[in-house]
């Protein structure tokens, strides 16, 4: 499968984790990235609580993100008053949730994420959506 | 031009007019109607008010809404945390929105909306924005 189908994939599996949580509500943007307006690619909220959320798959290693798709995500989160968050699927290990300020830093002030730092830093989908204590943010 | 070209183009006039308030930011969600979880056309933040949106366009008349359509927004809304309002575009009018209260109502339970009603019980752009004092809703 391609790098976008699978992205596509585990963005429309994420999409309806978020629904039957039964307390939060999806929506996926509609040409995220595509536009020079910037959109996440799922918004999500519970009445109390809006997330907005970059969506990755990969099969391992670690993956970069440009400084220029992390500044979008910042701009649409406080502009709209949500909670940017990246979502990232490792096959074999599930989704991982890491705050901004818990990513890695990469060469010309881009961003990535490792599994190690995902397992380290980042926060399971029970504990993104409240249903368990959630760990300690390092 | 179709109906469903001409809604698909108002809606987009309508995310390029949220953003360009400059406060609001607009998300339009893809595949609204086409999955079974509810999700309104635009759904439109600011940090303090965020508005679920569905939109429609004709040149004259009134538009049907089923109960089904008006039934799935205020699903999506609550269960989201935003305020559910009708779009509705006129040729040579322009914009008008309605609060779910201020709808008429037609056979069976269903609900619609009529350029006089719009004009009488709707709000503007500019009113729903917040940049002018509010009509008094009847």
């Amino acid at each position: 499968m391609s790098t976008k189908g699978k992205g596509t994939r585990a963005e429309r599996e994420l999409f309806h984790m978020f629904w039957e949580t039964g307390s939060f509500i999806p929506v996926r943007a509609a040409g995220s990235g595509s536009t020079p307006i910037p959109n996440p690619d799922l918004i999500v909220g519970n009445g109390e609580k809006t997330f907005a959320i970059e969506c990755k798959a990969l099969k391992s290693g670690s993956k970069y993100f440009p400084k220029k798709e992390i500044d979008e995500l910042k701009i649409f989160s406080e502009r709209f008053g949500a909670e940017p968050w990246i979502g990232i699927r490792f096959d074999n290990e599930g989704w991982w949730f890491l705050d901004l300020n818990n990513l890695g830093k990469s060469k010309k002030d881009n961003f990535m994420v490792s599994l190690d730092i995902a397992r380290k830093r980042g926060l399971r989908f029970e504990e993104l959506i409240g249903k368990f204590k959630q760990k300690k943010i390092i």
